[in-house]
């Protein structure tokens, strides 16, 4: 299956585990790398909202990004989250990206002020990809306007796709909204849309959008990576079905608490390292009879 | 009038000017703070969500802050704001501040991830005073919901206080809800509780509030001190009332359209400097008929 789309294929929205003294421990984040690798994952999206990338500090991202290169991971194979609150920040990590040979980013708003114009807005994204000043650059816009606070209206969207035609290249719709990812594969032809809800990649793929970038993928890469590979095939169609099947219950899974100390729960089951289970605050580990709770649940383990 | 209430008084939550490169014009900030003290503001409440500091970078928000010393505001009269969505990040703004011979920072909650525990919240807070892990160190937290999207509820404070007594010593209520202000005061003796919102200082100070860090003291910090220092005095109750409907008006004339934006083009008028009229994106001027109307606007004029 090829794509003239890009970034195209499942991504994992990457946790990222940390030390006791809440620094990343970048050893066990590289193993967790080439896991998803192996599992099938296109490629890492690393340092999202999944990621706690905003709870580090503009250096403790760096670091983690040249831990990742440095533990083998391609740079194409990789989808750093660069967009902070100051667009010198956003700057500055994108430009370290390039630096590392890292081409596609996925960019936050500036996501302080709420209630922003659509002009301040672009004006955002405009600013920060002019001074970046870099013909390589691949931008993927992050839509998660539950978390974020600051929606990117498809108006923006538009003028940014005219202004940069070949580094607005996609973007991340974490809102859930099947219709607004639809409505902008129809408005923005070659835009790339993924979904970061995993149940709805099988409908977007099905519809031209370009794959996923997902949090559940954490648990679930091989199921995910064989939907996105299959989702065409109709003689796999009742393999793709029950892998399909599989996500939706994998998040259903980790939906019951919250969401990323869930997964990291699940995690540390699996590599039998429970330092996967600390979170940095204002984010907290799963209560102890959460816990229990969640790895109990067999009858939704993927 | 004194107060074992610490801080006490009216402080201007700043504007930063900036220049065409949008950096901050460190020279005609040192000016507007000079002048905001000799207005009669006990202090200058730099770095906050009116001085755009979440748009600025760790890096120039120290360098603002030792240009402010450098220019001779005493570091008894500046409250910065130092919380940011990253503890490590709030740890090193703080302890700068500290290092500079300021004690006092107004302090966001990490405000990326919304819908946080008050387990999670207080863990933030804790970590990040036990990191920087210095006795004089006076926390004024920042309760600011409709833009952080972070609300700082009552039992978190309440844990805050008992923890860090001598340390958590009093908040900005940005909200507008004289209610919650007037719980706090109630609540947590010997907290100062500042408001946010000019038009309710008058009458939090009848209640014991701490007086208020606002963004109309930009343009009427001569009426704000005013009505903070006599607010008691019988003998001069219509002069204070006076000066309150001219802070009220003040305040309604800046927010008929976008307010900091309003703020920096009366500023900008005031000082005869059109610099004053830029903002970090995504943060935008206002038009020039929006400027136009708002600087006709005699009849509220301060």
């Amino acid at each position: 299956m090829t794509s003239q789309l890009h970034p195209f294929g499942v991504f994992c929205a990457a946790l990222t585990p940390i030390h006791a003294d809440l620094s990343p421990n970048q050893g066990a984040f590289v193993d967790h790398c080439r896991n998803l690798i192996a599992e099938g994952c296109t490629g890492v999206a690393m340092l999202g909202t999944t990621g706690e990338a905003n709870s580090f500090s503009v250096a403790e991202r760096k670091s983690l990004l040249e831990a990742a290169l440095a533990g083998g991971i391609s740079p194409h194979q990789l989808l750093p989250g660069t967009g902070v609150a100051a667009i010198t920040d956003t700057v500055e990590l994108t430009r370290h990206a390039l630096a590392t040979g890292v081409s596609t980013v996925v960019m936050l708003p500036p996501f302080y002020y709420k209630g922003v114009t659509d002009d301040g807005l672009f004006a955002a994204y405009a600013e920060t990809i002019e001074r970046i000043g870099d013909d390589r650059l691949r931008v993927v816009l992050y839509h998660i306007p539950q978390m974020s606070a600051v929606p990117i209206p498809l108006p923006v969207i538009e003028r940014l796709r005219r202004r940069f035609p070949t580094t607005v290249v996609g973007i991340k719709d974490s809102s859930g909204d099947i219709n607004n990812m639809l409505a902008m594969i129809e408005r923005f032809p070659g835009f790339a849309v993924l979904t970061g809800a995993d149940p709805l990649m099988l409908e977007l793929l099905g519809k031209g959008g370009a794959g996923a970038i997902t949090a559940t993928t954490n648990i679930a890469a091989k199921d995910l990576a064989f939907v996105f590979r299959h989702f065409n095939d109709a003689g796999r169609a009742a393999e793709v079905d029950a892998a399909q099947a599989r996500v939706v219950a994998a998040r259903a899974r980790v939906s019951r608490f919250a969401q990323m100390a869930s997964l990291k729960a699940l995690v540390a089951e699996k590599t039998g390292d429970e330092g996967w289970l600390r979170m940095r605050p204002p984010l907290m580990p799963l209560t102890q009879e959460e816990r229990a709770t969640l790895l109990a649940d067999r009858a939704l383990a993927a």
